[in-house]
């Protein structure tokens, strides 16, 4: 398997991401080429078709080539169902339990999730984030001793609490979800706008700060009021709107009862990384911004170090 | 004017809802008959054509009728936008300030809007509802006088605060609206029911008793979590979906710090306020059930009336 080529995708709701890369000697990946396709929830139950004519010009290329996928691919509404491995869990323990099978001659693997277990019978669970946490793991060797609070913004924001080098436990929040649905299907925003305008989103962050215990659904009619009284324009509305959402998550975060929080790592896209690491420091704690793609690359690298690993102690 | 026939409708955000009455020698209304057609945000746009097909048997019937209309065919997203009377304002106030024109022969009266101030520049407005307001006021004589919460489910639940027969203020939540959007096109529920599962309601509404400040991004992740552990199957995940949005609603009303809270009079769709009501029972609070359909009507009728006895004077 050394110096192979292998293909690592982060299949998640909304994304495709694949990456191929070169498996160097050691284990490690180097990154070669990347392709974009589309997410779980949006490409109508055609899985295998996606993910092929996303990665068809490598085959076309390179000839066969492995491939390991994360993300909700492994989900109930996914490709092929993969288990839960329960909390608390080392993320590289992902690396034993993938599923295998062959799909027109291509091998592929898809990893497991996470589950965990918080108050009173709920449940929660995560695909794809894992990775991410174990390529966090393994950037600094100080991470692997005592405890971390590392949020992961996207889709479904997944807040994450890790000691000495386990998943214990986490949260996720739907504050992806809730904007692109409030965003672009609710009476609050008539024209949705991309450009992001600061002020709005710190005045969205601070209201849910002020507001009223379990008042969400009650605050979030601001977005509409607030443009009626001339206090938001039309552009200013999806930015405020984002501010009340990563807001009112990063509140519930630090009042959560199952950690302590005095510092939290944020590992996502440039700009929801600034927009969470904005809103937690109006609260008062501070942030350190991780790359997710490279978060991402890393923790493939150490399951293809591990299985590379195992494999070899096969021989 | 006395014994003519009037069309009063309510026109919100998802219905159209339209009545023929005979107004009596009073001005009060007697129903003869009764219409439905697509709301606001549902005609795209087609305000005339929606409101003159619906009317049109009733114009053949009887000749020229002329039409009042409340609700959100008044808003800037409606047909025709008429302005807000400030709180505190007595309801039948609205009756001052209707906007008239005519359109292919027909006198139409759109009925203003109610606004409010709260706390820190956050407004709040309501369309339609005051005119539910306004019949509640005329059932009950006691009603004109003390203080009463006045709760009105719906798309946009409004929250309403009565003090000797005028609307101090009021506060709206988006309660109706993202139970849509989360039942119908989130990641939540995979096929929405209809079928109401009472056990899973209330299961959802005592999981917001028990949650943690602002943890409503945060605890609607559960509806999913509990479907992949069995807690929940398809077909009561959106009666749970119900509870928690019902549940953090009447939460965050109950803990308002605009007023004390210890019966609630609920006007509503008899379903949604028997949801209501659970939902406030379960936090130790009464509530009186009314029929939102006959205090509408009763609410135009008090419209109809004040208009008729103003006409009389001015001869």
């Amino acid at each position: 398997m050394a110096m192979s080529k292998v293909i690592v995708v982060d299949w998640g709701t909304s994304h495709l991401r694949a990456y191929l890369c070169q498996s160097l000697a050691n284990g490690e990946l180097a990154l070669l080429d990347k392709r974009l396709a589309l997410g779980i929830a949006k490409c109508d139950g055609r899985f295998e078709e996606e993910i092929f004519s996303c990665i068809e010009p490598w085959l076309v290329s390179f000839g066969n080539i492995r491939v390991v996928l994360a993300g909700q691919v492994g989900s109930s509404i996914g490709w092929k169902e993969t288990h839960y491995l329960p909390c608390p869990v080392a993320p590289v323990e992902v690396s034993k339990a993938c599923l295998s099978f062959k799909k027109r001659g291509v091998d592929f693997s898809i990893v497991p999730g996470v589950s965990c277990n918080l108050d009173d019978d709920i449940h929660d669970v995560m695909r794809g984030e894992e990775l991410q946490v174990l390529g966090w793991l393994s950037v600094k060797p100080e991470h692997q001793k005592g405890e971390y609070l590392i949020c992961l913004p996207g889709t479904h924001t997944k807040w994450v609490l890790v000691v000495d080098g386990e998943i214990i436990l986490f949260k996720t929040a739907m504050t992806g979800e809730l904007f692109d649905l409030l965003n672009n299907q609710s009476v609050l925003i008539q024209e949705p706008s991309t450009a992001f305008d600061e002020e709005s989103f710190i005045k969205g962050v601070k209201y849910t700060l002020k507001s009223e215990l379990g008042s969400f659904s009650h605050g979030v009619f601001s977005v509409r009021s607030k443009q009626l009284f001339g206090q938001l324009t039309q552009q200013q509305a999806s930015s405020y709107l984002s501010g009340l959402l990563i807001g009112s998550d990063v509140r519930a975060a630090i009042n959560a009862s199952q950690w302590n929080v005095s510092n939290v790592s944020i590992i996502g896209a440039p700009h929801l990384s600034d927009c969470f690491s904005k809103a937690l420091a109006l609260q008062g704690v501070g942030s350190e911004k991780y790359d997710v793609e490279q978060l991402t690359l890393l923790g493939f690298s150490m399951i293809n170090k591990f299985s590379y690993l195992s494999q070899t102690e096969d021989l």
